[in-house]
């Protein structure tokens, strides 16, 4: 619809419109940004986003996104085996540790149960979850989940499969109700983490 | 900072905090669902900004944006050399284009004189403006500068240069004061336009 334009600068905008938090305006306007700083942004975006579409992949052990089959965090000798830190998805695991606060190591759901979406536990990683907990020396294991009524629901069903093999914790009331781990701030994770309770 | 993230992905999301309307924490979402989409969007997105980043330019003539020396607004046999719309940018440009309204040649300055920001005359294509008035049978010369302190100033000293050689207006009121013309919906700016009125 933009007549003036040439097609790969509309294909442009088009694409970048279909990116989360950005409207057709809006992608305007950072493709005119782009193409201004062409070798300042345009060109390097370019040249990673090759890059990253050629070797992203999840961690088959954790569902952490990286370059290798196995990521830094289920191989960083410093990390402590016992204690797994479950979560719905990578921002989450990503926001966990900005909090700097947890040492262990993670395992990412990809998702939560959901009725109305027919997600069941086999197309979340919650076999390979009841796997790790009986292969790696486990002793506790924290949920922390999203506090929406998918998340809990979640978190109650991976309770019932691991009650009486290990330590079942999720995060401290501190996380408000219907609240995203991914919009809190370090500080308030730190806090819940730190004051995790029993199930 | 993202210490789980490999370098790559770390790159990809600091950089694409760098675009307009986007911060770290919207990065960072935009990142994971391109990683998602891996073949839908990120793929084609890494092409096309490496097509973009090696092909756009600005048209010699006129300031539009697209791949060619001379764009196809300016060569477009369909439309009328007589008419001239003077904008501020190339979303402004397509602002106008999206009104349907518009059938004549544009001229793209570049930005506004600003005594602030030392922007004078000649780091704009004001002078290439006057040529074009001179030399490309011009009757009607449309200023459609946005309604800011910055937009008008400009707007008279053009005036200033061409008058008496062409016929010179600006878009009607209907343009709110302060209003950026891209922020607008398609009618007003149609409707502004023809409205528009003698200076
Ligand atoms: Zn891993
Ligand atoms: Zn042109």
């Amino acid at each position: 619809m933009i007549r003036n334009s040439t097609s790969d600068i509309e294909d442009l905008i088009a694409l970048m419109a279909k990116l989360p938090g950005l409207g057709p305006r809006s992608a305007r306007r950072a493709v005119l940004h782009l193409i201004r700083k062409r070798a300042l942004l345009l060109t390097p975006l370019a040249d990673v986003m090759t890059e990253v579409a050629a070797t992203a992949r999840e961690c088959l052990n954790c569902g952490n996104i990286g370059t290798r089959e196995i990521c830094p965090l289920c191989t960083d000798p410093e990390r402590a085996n016992g204690e797994l830190c479950v979560v719905e998805d990578v921002a989450d695991l990503w926001a966990m540790e900005r909090a700097l606060v947890f040492k262990g190591r993670y395992h990412v759901l990809g998702g939560t149960l959901s009725a109305l979406d027919a997600v069941g536990p086999e197309d979340l990683r919650i076999p390979r979850l009841v796997d790790r907990v009986a292969t790696e020396g486990v002793s506790e294991v924290i949920l922390a989940l999203n506090a929406t009524i998918d998340g809990q629901t979640t978190a109650h069903y991976i309770a019932d499969q691991l009650q009486g093999q290990v330590r079942l914790t999720s995060l401290a009331q501190g996380v408000p109700i219907g609240g995203e781990l991914d919009y809190l701030d370090d500080g308030t994770i730190s806090a819940a983490l730190r004051a995790r309770k029993e199930i």
